[in-house]
């Protein structure tokens, strides 16, 4: 059992990092912080948790941030990088579910982020959090620096063509699908109901803050620079990420179905379905699964593969669950075992 | 651990009912019967489930329901009562989510549902489970009759007050509202999202099948007649019912708020909110809480109460479960502690 | 043809006003004025009207709304009483979609609306907008107070049974549904997308706006105190409000079917359904209609009226423009005539 | 004025060919068919039409289609191939806006549409009814196909690079997006709200119908093979298609945002947006237009080409009727006056 606190609790991320955590066996819920709603009962912000916390939000300077084991950030961009610093230094692990840390070099983070990174000195140390492609180096983390949402449902998709060296790194295309959770619970007119139901469209094509997260992730991989382009859109529906993967196979013969099954056989929380299938994002609404298909239709050069997630869970809360259970030697699984709730 | 059987599990309330029990501590799901589906394993048909069970759907003759302990029955209306009496023969006791056993009155059933009863003798042993109201009997029940998601919620919001007899009993409105599933997993064209998305109407409003069962429910309160209106809705969304209730106080003085705190003070699931409040279908989503509120507007003569519910958990399988611990003593929240997904 | 301006014109009632009259063939739109989207073109804020208009949002100040035969307001409350006094001494006519001129005592709205009234002397001469009970004062109004949305489906729904003095005045209930573009433009979190979707509430239960503007129009017509509990909801689309009336009969022998067929014979917008039927909102969207059944369940004394109409076209833009037809003596219908978006 | 008769007006195709025909003023609806509801009011099955037309739906045979100058048909595919012959040798000119006539080659229809064709002798008379392709083929036309939804979207996007031979033919990605309407009105599991909103999902990935419709309109402009991958995806809201198309620039220096207003220039349903937008589908919303924008991110060599129309209107029956006032002579915007609901 360990003391874990959350700075920033009342967006989306937020709430959904509670509701995971009110019912996590080795967790006590010391501390939640928020500016705006000090002296609030949580549960009267969100009404989902009324009868499973008595907590209310305090002010981050009082919060007792330090006498934690962990904290998590939910903050927006911009928050965490000015308070981690003084928490690692006082031994508390953190994992930031912001952007603060994801990207390697504080100058592609400057650029996509339009403003100065205030310790640039933490980049290195912090572990980028994708479970599944760095699992030991975040058991040993003191910072891990949760993904994003698409770079989780793209990367997954892509990592196991890229290390099995079948694709042409050059020209990758991510034509990525969310929900409008992934736009946060500010009031803007943009995300209010009369604007994006009944409504579909791309946004940020000539330049997403994911696209460096997702080359980056893809880099390391392949060793070498990556094609990628990237086309977010906002689909009428409150949770899920719908990655379709497109890429140009080369030569080499390969059973793709083999490479994503081999890749992903031991993963709990990654499931390749069978060849021919269609992932639905409701299969994983409120779970921290990612669903994978494989296709190459008509036998052609292109590889077509979608990736699901629940974007607040496997994309956010659910991962930084599932990286907080392999930083404290807990089962992976702990706090993580509901089923997706469909319909 | 008990062995547990679900006969039908192919509708929304079979799906949340193996959701929820996958996790439940004290049962091992022993067998799941479609007639349909036979043979195709249940993940297959519903891949939230995936990872999560390996059961197989069968055939409902082959099925060893009689190596049960319980069997939940989540058919349409009129097959329970063809196979209940040769399982209660054999030792198993029964929840039935559907209506078969709900009215205590054949005649009734048979004016309302449209076809002869096949086993009127077991209408006396079965027990209305509305646990709230039932737990005794509940507890020592071979046969439990499931209420109906609209009764549920309106038979909370209303006991109260009849209770308490602060109220005109013979002039009540009851106007529900209720998320599409409540129609069921049938392919009919009225709940395809072409024609109920983006749209609201009434239905049956001369007379809705759940209005005898309301009815019975509330005069088995008073002792005496009671004058319903019960209007229901279709509201375009998935999960939740709404319920507004409308009744006239009679001249008793009544502190309102402490006659719904003072009855449900010790309920785990019913969560009676503070005064003022308008309580959110979303705030239940997924879980087996109902929430209420009470008002009297403008201090006039006429009380509103509003009743929330998810109507395939509190309405349907959540509430079995809840019946199911009542009756083999197990602690009544076991399997039914997560909260609510929101957003 | 005639000029015609619109005082605030970016939110959901101006984009409606401007979608109809961009095809009204007796008007031309001669000026459009926002303070916050001054310079602009409306076809940039407003995509489907790319093509239908190259007006520019102008200042209020340089509008050149006194040259206008006809001004609407499509502002938030407050605004139009401080402008309409100088326009209708310009000789301009008014037509205030806002609440500013629909009670007839100031004080009732100095209660309700939170504020003092700029020109409570303006608020005899104003004409309640209500086309099918007011005609013939609007043909002749220089200023007309647009009713508000629930207030037209309310009234128009229960009109004909006060007429016809069928029911008790003394205990109507008025349970409503509206979608979320009632709510309007304006970025606040509650009518997000991912907090107004996938739910269904009540609000305001304790005393809404509209109350004493349905009261005041029923009492209009029965010459004393009408008993009116009001209860508004939220419920998951964009356009449409379903109001349900519940009154109890007096013991008059009435055929109710007939009294609403009879009063609305005439009427190019109310359509009466027939006996047993559920009217849907989704058939009037987009387009000017109130439809209407008249129900009594089980033949008891409770009377249930279903009214729908679309919030934005006869609950506000299209009611105006049916006004704006019969103050200038085009046909009623002109501007009207498209057919409800089905699905 | 000519007359027009409706083959199988009971789906969304056809309602919404109803909506638009009801108000086109050249047109007189004479004769509308349904075997299954033959003697019903059209209006009672689509209550949007009440007060619209008073039609009832007739049988087939019964139906004089023969005394019309135009029939429409709005039918599953196979059947208008069925009744096609013996209408052209009556005189009576037709639109088919199912799939039977869309193909040259009666062997790529008989695979993938898995029937034999009835009549490929009248594959060769059929024009391809893209009316911004074959504008003066349609004016000369017996037989139109009218073409796909998914096909109109994406050829209307596509065309302008490939006509002006900027992009590499042999790799095109089209990830499309379509509202549920676009599966019909059929009573199927799939499109269940329940099912199809709060999720979104890819189908057909190994091959869809509308694959080489596309793709034939494509070679019939390069003349050479195309290498197409098109993913169709089901968006949870009514209407609306978001096709995003991916190519690779060949070597040439071109401005993309020149060669797609020179094209269009003169097209009064397409319209290219300002260089850096994202067109919405609701902007489109029961209206005729395709709204197209380009991109070229990060100046690389793969150009974004967003293109969104109305399923129901460009996708189909508003392009049957620009294709009838083509074939008639009449103004092309004739009965397509009508901006986009918006919201």
């Amino acid at each position: 059992m360990i003391k874990v606190g959350v700075v920033g609790g009342t967006g989306y991320t937020g709430v959904e990092l509670l509701r995971l955590l009110v019912n996590h066996p080795d967790v006590e819920l010391h501390v939640i912080t928020s500016r705006a709603e000090a002296g609030r009962p949580v549960a009267d912000l969100f009404p989902n948790l009324r009868g499973f916390t008595s907590l209310e939000f305090s002010m981050p300077d009082d919060a007792g941030l330090e006498q934690c084991e962990l904290v998590f950030f939910a903050t927006p961009n911009g928050i965490a990088m000015t308070m981690v610093p003084r928490l690692l230094e006082a031994g508390v692990r953190v994992i930031d579910l912001a952007a603060d840390f994801r990207l390697g070099s504080a100058g592609d983070w400057e650029q996509w982020y339009g403003m100065p990174h205030a310790c640039p000195e933490y980049l290195e140390q912090a572990v980028y959090g994708l479970t599944e492609v760095n699992r030991e180096a975040v058991a040993a983390a003191r910072l891990v620096a949760n993904p994003g949402c698409y770079p989780t449902a793209v990367q997954l998709g892509m990592l196991p063509l890229l290390e099995a060296g079948v694709i042409d790194a050059g020209n990758i295309v991510a034509d990525a699908k969310s929900g409008v959770s992934g736009a946060g619970r500010k009031a803007v007119t943009g995300t209010l109901l009369c604007e994006a139901s009944e409504n579909f469209k791309a946004y940020g094509v000539d330049g997403h803050r994911h696209l460096p997260e997702i080359r980056q992730g893809l880099e390391r991989v392949t060793g070498q620079p990556v094609g990628l382009t990237f086309v977010p859109h906002l689909t009428p529906m409150i949770r899920g990420i719908h990655a379709t993967l497109y890429a140009r196979l080369t030569g080499k013969a390969a059973d793709l179905q083999d490479i994503f099954e081999a890749r992903y056989r031991d993963e709990a929380f990654v499931d390749v379905l069978p060849a021919g299938s269609h992932p639905e994002t409701r299969s994983v609404r409120g779970a921290n699964h990612c669903r994978i298909a494989v296709h190459r239709p008509q036998q052609a050069d292109t590889v077509v593969v979608l990736s699901v997630i629940d974007n607040l869970v496997k994309g956010a809360a659910g991962q930084a669950i599932q990286n907080m259970n392999v930083m404290f030697a807990f089962p992976e699984q702990a706090g993580l075992t509901g089923a997706a709730l469909l319909p």
